[in-house]
């Protein structure tokens, strides 16, 4: 292979990568944007239809169903002293139309990690699960990773 | 459809099921008996030897990274002073080739709750993934299911 071909067959693994997993960072990334804004009816978009949802919130036992979670959620954003929380880092991890995206969660000056799992329906990326729960302060965050890390 | 033919299908749903589910519940169970073993070795075997495993320990930072997942288990079970751990009421959520397990951790009067996502590789369930963290006391824990809930 030549050089040059090789570097086609790189940039060709990298656009397909990207390609990827940014459908399931955009539904990463509409969770947390519905959480920012309280948006309830944008936080039942974000969750699937058609599986057994659970959700662990910090401190919290496991909510199992869609009632249960979508309860939880209406519960979280209609409260007025909702704090803001923003996503950072998040780094998805793809098996084919099932992906968990790991990300920090920051809360004014509080963190906390979360593991997000999302499931293809008809072929859109809808979240089966979160689990969100304190963490250390990271210090220095590093940078937000240009390529995905699998 | 008679009431035979219909027990008839409904039981072989439950086979199926069970045959499902059984496999990932059997890894699962192979973590945490690793786990309260202290036995690296069975939990090297655990964790998948193709994909970028992922762990967040309790109050701690995300490991990513097979080299530091494992060392990160190898100062745990190495630790004399680890409590004994149990796995209580592991629910499992089957996508194919990918499955998360949401369950319990007692490590004597402290509760815990995981999420633990395997991949299928080469017909053998192995950790991807472990999340654990603190969690209020369930107080009257339910019975083990009979049956999976996805």
């Amino acid at each position: 292979m030549t050089v040059a071909a090789l570097g086609s067959a790189v940039a060709n693994h990298e656009r397909q990568t990207m390609t990827d997993h940014t459908p399931v960072m955009f539904a990463n990334e509409a969770f947390y944007l519905a959480f920012a804004a309280r948006d309830l009816d944008a936080m039942i978009e974000v969750w699937s239809r058609r599986e057994t949802v659970t959700c662990i919130h910090p401190g919290a036992i496991t909510l199992l169903g869609r009632d249960k979670v979508i309860q939880s959620w209406q519960a979280i954003l209609s409260n007025p002293a909702s704090p803001a929380i923003v996503c950072r880092n998040p780094t998805a991890h793809l098996f084919g139309d099932v992906a968990y995206v790991l990300c920090w969660e920051q809360i004014e000056q509080a963190f906390l990690l979360a593991t997000n799992i999302f499931v293809r329906e008809d072929g859109r990326w809808r979240m089966v699960h979160h689990q969100a729960t304190a963490a250390p302060a990271p210090g220095d965050l590093p940078p937000a990773p240009s390529q995905p890390i699998h």
